[in-house]
């Protein structure tokens, strides 16, 4: 006699029965059903998820941005010129107007002094007492928690079903690879972001990692394809993103043969959240948005596809 | 009453029992043993391998540079000016005195040649293609089939011990992942090397990464340690080489805490391979010897430690 199987727990708990759910479902039952139409084998199971508005929270600034401030306030004790000197004045005034108009060389020059001139572990220790100690300033609680729960429980699915998950972010590798691990599943050989140059050198016999004050890579944008291919050399099955930064990306995965699947972030929860798209300074979310309606790419909206938000709510 | 467990078998069969083999053993035993002084959790079981004179052979010269040469040949008919003008006409020649007197502007733009100016699917194609038809000059067999066996090996053995292993290599990275998964069982994702500049472009409304005459990486020596860091993000425990150009790869595995392995392959056997050292131009081993004997790290003597060579002897 046959016996009747218990039905399997939800995977996805935290997401509302929605189209988006269920075209999540229905990927990976689709690419996994051994001699289906549609079925991938496990090394092929790639998905490449964006962090900042994806995997976490990304407001009121890049949380690597609010950890450059605090590195740059941090140091100022040691640098008096700062006080009268863009774009280090803006930072040390807490001045939002100012820093937003920066431009590009402004927050370049913020990025190289609070992530340079130190050894990789040197680097990672100061990130790491950033990490310990810093509070996001709405939810009061350490950056890292700022995970939302919905994506945490996508990736761990997408892993049982025979994924690999990589992170394919424009924040910096080496800020997100320490603690990428505990928050997400994902190991520092499958976080993916900017880089400056490092350079190898012997320093009393041991050998180091110096940051240097110059950009390596930028990963965001066109960096994105660029940089799947560089470090994973394979075209990923399936997208996650929530920016315009991530079109390019979408556009890579899309053009691959099979099935393929994009799944985009609308931040529409100014209430667990917050609310925002075309006209963000962080965050903005324009062509992407009209790409993903036009080719029928999955749009989360937040407020009504997630049953919770965070973990801690 | 105890049964009598079947001894089971040896992981290294093409090893001799000599003392480099009985180092591999017992490094993996240690760092495997749970609760012993040395034991290395899964996931900081990272294992880097040189590939050129490592994995598989170097002679008569770097393969790569042996398929630039047949590239060059192959697109020459469209460039009659190369009939006259270095370094081409060196290669156009086989002139060999000349191709090791061009120096370092004239092999990259030899390099740039014969690997630039397509999209990374055209370069998988041309690379394909001559795995497929081109024979190695002395073994008249494809270049791929030219792996150590006692490395492939070694490579199952450790995989079975739960590291991870990957590539780190001054070859291509597009050149070497195309076999490197069927030769090694190493995926895409684990193949570092060097590689050019490559830019995101649309070509008919379909995305594409274009190969540009430019180098973006050079993974070689002290770019070693930087492309680990940058790809992989945790120290090795473990790192195998033959070369000057894993000398600081070495360092940088040693340099980690707890119990470290080097290997180093030394190329003595000039009847089955060839026997080369300080005074090579492919492969130059001679700082690197000189520090390994005076830091014990394992040498591996080819002619005496390898029972076979190749898997098809």
């Amino acid at each position: 006699m046959k016996k009747h199987r218990a039905k399997s727990p939800d995977p996805l708990p935290s997401w509302n029965d929605s189209a988006a759910k269920q075209a999540i479902l229905d990927f990976v039952t689709r690419v996994t059903k051994k001699g289906g139409p549609d079925f991938v084998l496990e090394a092929d199971r790639i998905a490449t998820f964006d962090n900042d508005g994806t995997l976490w929270c990304e407001q009121p600034f890049y949380f690597q941005g609010l950890f450059a401030f605090d590195r740059i306030k941090a140091l100022a004790p040691q640098h008096p010129e700062w006080q009268e000197r863009q774009p280090f004045k803006a930072v040390l005034d807490n001045d939002m107007k100012a820093l937003a108009d920066l431009g590009e060389k402004g927050l370049l020059e913020l990025v190289m002094v609070s992530h340079a001139g130190n050894t990789t572990e040197e680097f990672q220790t100061i990130v790491q007492d950033w990490l310990d100690n810093a509070k996001h300033p709405r939810f009061q609680r350490p950056f890292h928690e700022l995970v939302y729960q919905p994506m945490v429980e996508l990736l761990a699915y997408l892993r049982a079903n025979g994924f690999k998950t990589f992170i394919v972010s424009g924040g910096g590798i080496e800020f997100m690879r320490l603690w990428a691990e505990e928050a997400y599943g994902i190991p520092p050989e499958q976080v993916i972001g900017s880089s400056i140059v490092t350079k190898f050198e012997m320093r009393d016999g041991k050998p180091v990692l110096v940051r240097l004050p110059q950009l390596n890579f930028l990963d965001d944008r066109a960096g994105k394809p660029v940089a799947i291919n560089q470090h994973i050399g394979r075209r990923p099955i399936a997208a996650f993103g929530n920016s315009d930064g991530d079109l390019q990306m979408f556009q890579w995965t899309a053009a691959g043969d099979g099935l393929r699947f994009c799944l985009l972030l609308h931040h529409t929860d100014a209430a667990r959240e917050w609310a925002y798209d075309r006209d963000s300074m962080v965050g903005r979310l324009d062509t992407a948005l009209t790409e993903a309606r036009a080719r029928n790419w999955t749009v989360v909206d937040m407020e009504k596809d997630w049953k919770r938000v965070f973990s801690f709510e």
